[in-house]
């Protein structure tokens, strides 16, 4: 699938997003984030975006929704479809994308269900954005992860990286695999509790995709020689211990003074976020810790996706 | 009520149109239609609306604030101004549209209390437009559908039009027959089941205006000859049989495939949308369903009526 | 703490505000209640402020949101951030404060906890400002209280100020009196029911600014001879007796027509809003109830304020 080229418009996996469509928009995000410094013309005056959110994500959405504004576009937005729209009188997403598609320019999307942004693609007059359905993809965040990494380390090739935290379940690190596994060079380390594994499947297609792939028993061993910490957060209900419990199993994997000093100095620490546990708050004064630039990055990435989706 | 010429700004009930000032606002909706094509410099910068909805209606409030936005005005708004305000706290509404009138350069309300409007517009300092009270009126819905109809057809006279689904307590039904039987010619055919009719007094008021009325008992007898079916949602709990079973009474008016093959070529079907059961979602690709251009219409209409009441 | 002159931008407290600092402050305030009579150049261009309420209050919410979208800028807003934002999964008020600074280049703040605007402030990246943090401060309600005094009196100094209501509890009370205590001939006069009085070191600290301080056993004895009635409301659940009960406690202190008999006529009246049964609506119509303009007022400060934090 194409963005804009003549193809579809609508963003729904990360799979859309080919080495040479991600140059282009992330030298359209770069750009973007030198606009963010000054006053400019508006790029998008007129146009509207709206934000249909069966879940709340708040931090999701104002990014969404700050992207579309710094571009000199507006916002409607619903934080809660779910309880509040339509859907408890039970109307079909299809009708709801159709009816919402008649009143702006795009759609950008959240819903609990997989599959969801797909369905609503298929039948919507305007672009759909998926900003995260169910266990499916995510795939802008996916965008702004490896945007991070590039702005951060200068390249997206012979990439050391630790993918550490919830790999059975977290949908981010399966998106950006995805978008990793497509350049040469990739070393990943899996660092995780043992009740949590990166799926067999996912293992195989990414050494397939001739990356090299290993495991490792505890932060501190992963991080040798590291490039990259992708780290996630495991949701205490999937644990028997607390994260924060010194001595649990999932202790091993948080991120603590001493892995920091076991970390290349030019390498970065990543998170979706939010947080809980599994980054000590000790590491935020440290200039590896990227996770709030890789926050940030969130705006530029969306603005250039907004700009190509909408744009003349 | 006369909206703007001298008079009151309020739009309050859909008795305030009469068929002049109805061709004033919809030649006024066919240009924001255009307006919609390009961009175009801004009919109402710098103007505030606010959107006061005492209950979620998530496609008006977004149609309200779409239209607005499109004008070149901005929004400020609040879902859930039951829960989430200080009617919490015993504020009455009055007071609620005193001080938000404040704020604002107009309200747009929707409250679960028939006369809410009307109570609005006595105390506020802003022009106050009903996005539905209670089981009162829902006039810019009348107004689209109205439109919808002249868009569709190209006259509003002479119309053959059939009522379906919810005759009783369906507001919408209610407000558009009001403005319908402004025009000469009017053919009313009403289709729903037996616990769900039209109340006398509207049907006597409907024959006093000059219209011919009849009922129908089923859907596929009705709209032999019509110009429009006007389809309503059945609440589940209103009937003892669900809409969808084959031989209930509600299933005989139900828009089918056998209802649309009965149907003349150049007649519409329209709904107010949310639909449960009563269309069957086959229709949708039928050019005749006019219900997805119908809830677009949505937009126009209310720019020209948001130009009208703001504007200079 | 200064704002804005190479000191701090963040507003966080009253007593950040001196009477110099209050009077720039006032006379672009004055400036920007000018601007809303008609369609200026924005002040604010591409400049997003994000509202970050972790509680309710739709007043305080659609008022700044106003301010900011009629200096030209935008706004992202969450209006229930304890449960739709990540509050749920265990972030803290730091991480989601850093988060939505990179987001937005202001956060207005709204918290049930005393102090939040402080830790807000002491990590944020771009300014915050305090909309009320539990039992703490609310320093633009304080603002505008001001204004009104000034702009409906045309002084500060030599005021005799009646403060009534709940004295104990009122957030608006604590920080308006705070403000008042740096001007001269100051007299308050305290009326409230006894078991809502004033804190004595609050009392205390008036007096050694200099403040002449009485205690009233009714509004109809305090109001003789006053300049300003500052009432407020009484939380039923404080209360032994309603205070809509003739005979009761807080009966005393209610705002009535005979109360204002009493009243000068060059006096007003004034409340944070809402009330319930503190004052009488009859009492509305009368020129010196001043307490819808107050409201008001509320937009031109925090455009003020806005531009201040904001701009070049």
């Amino acid at each position: 699938m194409v963005i804009r080229e003549g193809g579809t418009r609508h963003v729904v996996s990360a799979e859309q997003f080919s080495p040479s469509l991600l140059d282009e928009l992330f030298a359209s995000a770069d750009e973007m984030g030198r606009r963010l410094q000054a006053v400019r013309p508006p790029l998008l005056p007129g146009r509207v975006m709206a934000t249909l959110f069966y879940e709340p994500s708040t931090r999701t959405r104002l990014s969404f929704e700050s992207a579309m504004l710094r571009l000199g576009g507006q916002v409607v937005s619903t934080e809660n479809a779910r309880d509040f729209s339509s859907a408890i009188k039970g109307e079909t997403l299809e009708d709801t994308v159709r009816i919402v598609g008649g009143y702006a320019d795009c759609i950008v999307l959240r819903h609990p269900e997989e599959g969801a942004a797909a369905r609503a693609a298929a039948v919507s007059p305007v672009p759909v954005i998926n900003a995260g359905d169910g266990r499916g993809e995510h795939p802008t965040q996916a965008l702004l992860d490896l945007y991070t990494i590039r702005a951060e380390l200068g390249r997206l090739e012979e990439l050391r990286v630790v993918m550490a935290g919830d790999l059975a379940n977290g949908r981010t690190v399966h998106s950006l695999i995805r978008l990793l596994s497509q350049y040469r060079g990739l070393r990943v380390t899996l660092a995780g509790p043992a009740q949590l594994r990166l799926p067999e499947p996912t293992v195989r297609a990414l050494r397939r995709s001739g990356a090299e792939v290993r495991e490792a028993d505890s932060l501190l061993e992963a991080v040798v020689g590291a490039d990259v910490v992708y780290q996630t957060r495991i949701q205490a209900e999937r644990l028997s211990e607390p994260i924060s419990e010194a001595g649990s199993d999932a202790a091993r994997f948080r991120v603590t003074r001493e892995v920091m000093a076991a970390l290349p100095e030019t390498a970065v620490v990543m998170h979706p976020l939010p947080r809980v546990g599994e980054i000590d708050p000790e590491v935020d004064s440290d200039p590896r810790a990227a996770y709030f630039r890789q926050a940030r990055n969130g705006v530029p990435v969306r603005m250039a996706l907004l700009a190509r989706v909408l744009g003349e």
